[in-house]
């Protein structure tokens, strides 16, 4: 079997391997490994979901200084980019390649004109960005989103509470009128199942996206484990996974094929100096080692993979060493 | 306070009473007062849903008969006509009034020209339809669809499964290749806050469906529970709502303001004779009962109303005598 679109499909590849997915050891999906133990209230799911989740985005809103009006909570970051995409369908939007996938494929769906650079109606930014794990400077962002005032720049920060310097590079206290900042529970809180995700922008824009979306696309049990996310401290998580990227580097250094491109969050690329990135993924596959082939990434070829940090990194580690 | 977009939104109006949501008596929304007791596996929260839903898919398809590239599992009825809308952006559709809302406002997003009868590209059909609850005869539907092949007809069946007589009504196992049908396991399994539809079509139609959706707008307990409910026998639950209806029905004739349309499914809609819906409404609304005004159903005026069957129908009928 290959790589499929995204990394983190631990179903297809327990079920080539013929083994429960709970025996595969994943280092493609970019989660954290620690998630959150939120209670389930069963009874929630006897009634509609309470539409655009309106207690979450308010206790999301005031949590982080925002107006409610301002705050748009989604079936995770993917129907976010999905609806801001249907709202500038036939534009045209700029993504920095390599990036993550979703944007281009939203655009596509919805015929905005791809280019790289300004001008554009549309920008997308992934900070810190998957697959390389690498942050703009905070400092430079503003600045720049206001040379363009006719752009709308969309910050996907779903990986930014990965980031140990969090408060000092999170756009998220901003105000400017050209910006939608997305912000994911998936990650962070380990619970990608969950499909939660939130946008911050000016009211229009909200307005906007709402009038677009079901207003029930987000299921009630994710609404109330919302709320009680949000009282989760997550610099210690952060904290563990950074210092289990500082010792994996280590280790890193005596396996002399792979080079890591320097990463602020919990996952890493490297580039390969031997060997391809499909070799290594089916090699790895077979130790049960699922990681990420980065080949289909634009910009990216098959000499770059990606490993996010688990709570034992061994099993991967043996398996590079014997490539 | 008056009514919202659709029935059902009982957070808001606990909120406009000041009480908790589980002391609104709630006869606005329809789905079945007994909801099905699943099991929640919290550790699939902690994985990212199956792409497509692939297993429940198949369980599905084979459970109704079809080849499981003819299924499309969603997250509910509303994302499966959403997206159907997407695919057919532009072009005409035929909509029968009274009916759901949610078709129209999605072809009005989609610049979908909306007619009221053939030549048209798309056709929906709720079916039983809502508000009304009455059901297209079985046998006259597949000659009515091969009379215009290149219309795709979109059934829906969210309210099917409440028919005491589904077996001999369910469109469940025609291959006609232009018709495509909804399913939800919302209504019948009394799980609303769930989010899971499934949509039954031409392979063809089903794989653009993919191409437009995100493979993960289903939550992972959501998939695991469709698992679940498709062994539950839902005959019983249509019967006892059925025998529930049948006794409102001989109460509602001392009502002597409210004529009631034949209704085969768990709702019936109502015709009122003196005052408005809006006034029965808020009438309602001070007993901490909520009915649905069907004032905003095209078609309807502000003289009728929707009730649906809950166990105990006494504080319905106690707020309608005293109007």
């Amino acid at each position: 079997m290959r790589q499929g679109e995204h990394g983190g499909d631990i179903h297809e590849v327990a079920n080539y391997l013929g083994v429960p997915a709970s025996d595969v050891y994943d280092y493609s999906s970019n989660v954290s490994p620690y998630p959150i133990d939120i209670s389930v209230d069963k009874s929630a799911l006897s009634r509609l979901p309470e539409p655009y989740s309106r207690t979450l985005a308010k206790a999301f809103a005031e949590k982080y200084g925002y107006d409610e009006k301002m705050v748009c909570i989604t079936a995770g970051t993917t129907e976010a980019i999905d609806i801001i995409c249907r709202i500038f369908a036939g534009k045209s939007a700029c993504i920095k390649n390599p990036t993550y996938a979703d944007y281009k494929k939203f655009c596509k769906n919805n015929k905005i004109t791809v280019r790289n650079s300004l001008p554009v109606e549309l920008y997308f930014i992934c900070n810190p960005n998957n697959p390389t794990g690498q942050t703009c400077p905070r400092e430079f962002l503003p600045t720049y989103f206001k040379t363009s005032p006719s752009t709308l720049f969309v910050i996907d920060e779903s990986y930014m509470p990965f980031h140990i310097d969090e408060p000092m590079q999170t756009l998220m206290g901003e105000k400017l009128d050209n910006i939608a900042i997305l912000r994911s529970f998936s990650k962070i809180y380990g619970l990608p199942g969950l499909r939660l995700g939130a946008v911050i922008a000016n009211e229009k824009l909200i307005e906007k996206m709402k009038n677009q979306m079901s207003p029930w696309s987000v299921n009630s049990l994710a609404q109330s484990a919302g709320l009680e996310l949000l009282d989760v401290d997550t610099a210690p998580i952060a904290k563990r996974l950074n210092d289990i990227k500082v010792q994996f580097l280590k280790e890193l250094e005596s396996i002399d094929f792979l080079e890591a491109v320097d990463s602020d969050v919990n996952y890493m690329m490297c580039k390969m100096k031997r060997g391809t990135s499909d070799e290594l993924f089916r090699h790895c596959l077979n130790q049960r080692v699922l990681i990420r082939d980065c080949s289909n990434f634009e910009g990216l070829d098959n000499r770059h993979v990606r490993f996010a940090m688990a709570d034992d990194m061994s099993p991967l580690l043996e398996a590079l060493k014997s490539f």
